[in-house]
């Protein structure tokens, strides 16, 4: 066991389930895709996702109070790419991607057709966490596909992966078969 | 795209990265695998675990205001399901796992030898959410072994993982290669 620098471990830390933050106020939506979420509650059911206050998303979380939770799969790489090194502020992601916007049942934002799965939150808690914010959502609604396919995940160079998507930062993938 | 019932969508949502909660407090320690993790502030860096106040490590990281968290490799698949079906109010963890208890630099926790990696956390903000809490960790220390292995999961039947160990209830493995 050897002490290392924090940024050093962060990278051991693989696989990562992306997630992408939908949020809809005041007519302006936007996607900012995720790798740190969790569960939080069995009951009522809960998740807790964690925010940068600089992303556009940011201000439509805390503005509608509400947020969809989409899992994108391995056709959304490319997608969840752009998501995140573009804002909202100045690009219309749905336009761009090419995302299908479906309505939801519980809350303004929508939920995304070609995400393996959504689920649909009330944020009930807010919390500045250092440089992020935490909102904790109560899941209202689930959504899956008929026949959900893997979910994308940061991943590293192991062989039970399928490489995706990589640049110089990271790399996309999915479990094998 | 249909709709379906939150508890049938957790299920969806693999791979899972297990690790443990090591706690320690007047005398006494114990462990808590946990599934529900994330990171949640780059500067400084914060990591935010959810915990069941049922958890005897719920009231040992309550009143040290520190943990470690630590992750588990394949080897102790078996020591994860033992100490998530057991309480440290009745066992003595480290005995029955005979897992060894290493020195932490900067908290009362100490550290796992046989884990692939361990984090010091130092305890700056606690919430309640539904019915767990949330523990916001800043990481004051971070460790791993030399040559670090896969980190254990919840998984599903995909070729990608070897399973290590499962019931009724939990897949454990690793991703392969």
């Amino acid at each position: 066991m050897k002490e290392l620098d924090v940024g050093a471990f962060w990278r051991l830390l693989k696989p990562e389930v992306v997630a992408w933050a939908v949020a809809e106020h005041e007519g302006e939506r936007s996607i900012c895709p995720l790798g740190w979420t969790m569960r939080t509650s069995a009951t009522p059911p809960m998740v807790a996702i964690s925010v940068a206050p600089s992303r556009f998303t940011h201000g439509l979380i805390a503005g509608a109070g509400a947020f969809v939770l989409a899992y994108p799969g391995r056709e959304l790489a490319q997608a969840t790419a752009y998501c995140g090194s573009h804002s909202g502020s100045d690009v219309d992601k749905f336009a761009e991607t090419g995302v299908t916007a479906l309505p939801a049942r519980q809350v303004a934002a929508p939920i995304i057709a070609e995400c393996v799965a959504n689920l649909e939150c009330r944020v009930v808690e807010r919390f500045t966490t250092g440089d992020h914010s935490i909102f904790v959502g109560e899941v209202v609604a689930a959504w899956a596909q008929e026949d959900p396919g893997k979910l994308l995940c940061l991943v590293d160079e192991s062989a039970g992966y399928e490489t995706v998507l990589k640049d110089e930062r990271f790399r996309f993938g999915v479990v094998r078969g």
